[in-house]
C-alpha cells in the first residue's frame, strides 16, 4: 500500500493528549459521513486504549478473517469498523512494544475493506509515537483532523500532534474544539470547565481552518459509553458533529 | 539500577486512557507529599506530552547536567522535577519510536537526584506501550496509583493499566476518581458530565484501595495552566490532595 495505490483516502484523526474526545469525535464523524451518503469506514488505531468497540456496541465481536485479512464489522450505524479492541479480551493489556504495534496498524488498515470505501477514517492514539510514525510514513494519509479540548495544556500537545504531520506533508482538514462549554443540567448556564475559544484561537494563529466546536455534554458521554453515538440520532447533539461532516465532505470533494 | 538499588522508592502513577488528569495528580501528589515533609522528587515520563513544566511554571528552562547525568530543576513547591518537555521546544514534537522514549526514561529516571530523595513519583505516558515496559521491567516501582474518570470508556483503559503492572508483580497502592462532579459557577448545582462513583465501585470490585476523589473544577485546570498548583495553596482545591497524599504516605510508611 503506497500514496499511488488506489483505494479509500485515508484520514487520520489525531490528537496529541489523549481523553481530549478523539474516539468520539471520529466515531460521531463517521456516521455523520454516512448518513450523507459517503461509503465511510473506520479503523481504531488507538492501540492501547481502543474504545470503538464500546462506541459502536460491538464488544465482545470476533471478526471474521478472509486469507489472513479480518473482515471489519458491521454496525448498525453503517460504519464497518475494525478495533485491536475486537482481537483482545476487554481489561487485558496490549502490552506491546512499538513494532508490534505498528504491524498490527498494518493489519486493521489492510483488512477486507468493501471495494466501494471512499474514505477510511484512522483514530489515531494520542501522541507522536511508533503507530503515528507507521501511519503517516507507511500509509500517508491524504489529511488529518486534530481535536483539542480548549485548555492550554492539550492545545500543545495538538501544535505537536499538528507538527508530526506537517513534517510529513499531511495536509491539516482542521481543528475541532471539544468539551467547549457545558451547560449546568439544573439552572442551564453554559460554563467552561476546560476554557473556551483557545481551540478557534489556535487555529487562527497556525492558520488552519476551524472544523467547529462540540460541547461537553452528558448525552455524548453517556451515548458514547451505551454504544449510542449522537450522530446516529435526531437530537440536539447530533448536529455539531453533522456541520464538522459537512466541511470534511467539503474538504474531500474539493480535493477529488 | 534494579530493583535492590538504594535510592528513592519510585512509585508510578499511570492511566490507562489519557486527559483524565494523572499529570494533574502527579504533580499536586508531590507538592502535598512536599508539604508533609516527604523529600520527593517528580519525572515526568509522558514523553509524547510532557505537561509539567506547564504545572510548575517550568517551561523554557534547561536543565544543567553534571557528567552527562542531568540535575533536576528546583520549584517554588519544593519539588525537584525533570520533563522531557524540558529538553525540546514547545511545540516540537518528540516523534521517537520505542527504543529511543524507552532510553530518554532512563536518563530522567537516573539523573542526579538529591541523596536524601525518599520517592520518585512518576508521571506515566497513558496507555502501556514501550515507556510503560521500560519502567514495570527495568525499573520495578514500589507502587502504582492509577488515576479515571468515572466515564466507562476510561474505566475499561484503566483496568488494562491495572493489568500490566499487576502482571510486572507491582503492588497496586489505590485508585484516584478524577473529574468527579461539576459545581456549576453559576447556580453551584453539582452534576457529573463525567458520572459518579464509577472509580470507587471499580476499586471494590477489584479490591483495590480507593484513595479519593477530585472533582472537576475551573480552578484546578486554570492552575495547572497557569504554574500554580492548587495543592500548593490553601484554597478548598488543595484538600482532595492533602487526602489522598495522606493515604499514599501512609501506605509509604508502612512499606518501609
Amino acid at each position: 500500500m503506497t500514496a499511488e495505490r488506489k483505494g479509500p483516502l485515508i484520514v487520520a484523526v489525531g490528537s496529541g493528549k489523549g481523553g481530549v474526545g478523539k474516539s468520539t469525535l471520529t466515531a460521531n464523524l463517521a456516521i455523520a459521513l454516512a448518513k450523507k451518503g459517503v461509503k465511510v469506514g473506520l479503523v481504531d488505531a488507538d492501540i492501547y486504549g481502543p474504545s470503538q468497540p464500546v462506541i459502536f456496541g460491538t464488544q465482545g465481536q470476533k471478526p471474521q478473517a478472509e486469507g489472513n485479512k479480518p473482515i471489519p464489522l458491521d454496525s448498525k450505524y453503517g460504519v464497518p469498523h475494525l478495533s485491536m479492541g475486537h482481537l483482545v479480551a476487554p481489561g487485558k493489556a496490549l502490552a506491546w512494544r512499538g513494532p508490534m504495534a505498528a504491524g498490527a496498524l498494518g493489519q486493521l488498515v489492510e483488512a477486507h475493506w468493501a471495494a466501494d470505501t471512499e474514505v477510511l477514517l484512522i483514530d489515531l492514539p494520542p501522541g507522536t509515537g511508533d503507530v503515528q510514525l507507521t501511519m503517516v510514513q507507511k500509509f500517508k494519509p491524504a489529511g488529518a483532523v486534530l481535536v483539542s479540548t480548549p485548555q492550554d495544556l492539550a492545545l500543545i500537545d495538538a501544535a505537536r500532534a499538528g507538527q508530526l504531520f506537517d513534517t510529513a506533508g499531511v495536509p491539516i482538514i482542521g481543528l475541532v474544539e471539544n468539551m467547549s462549554g457545558y451547560a449546568c443540567p439544573s439552572c442551564g448556564e453554559v460554563s467552561d470547565p476546560f476554557g473556551a475559544g483557545g481551540v478557534e484561537a489556535a487555529a487562527e494563529r497556525l492558520e488552519l481552518p476551524f472544523l467547529g466546536r462540540i460541547p461537553l455534554d452528558m448525552a455524548i458521554r453517556q451515548g458514547s459509553d451505551a454504544g449510542e453515538p449522537p450522530a446516529a440520532g435526531d437530537g440536539a447533539m447530533a448536529e455539531p458533529f453533522l456541520a464538522i461532516a459537512d466541511k470534511v465532505q467539503a474538504w474531500i470533494s474539493a480535493r477529488s
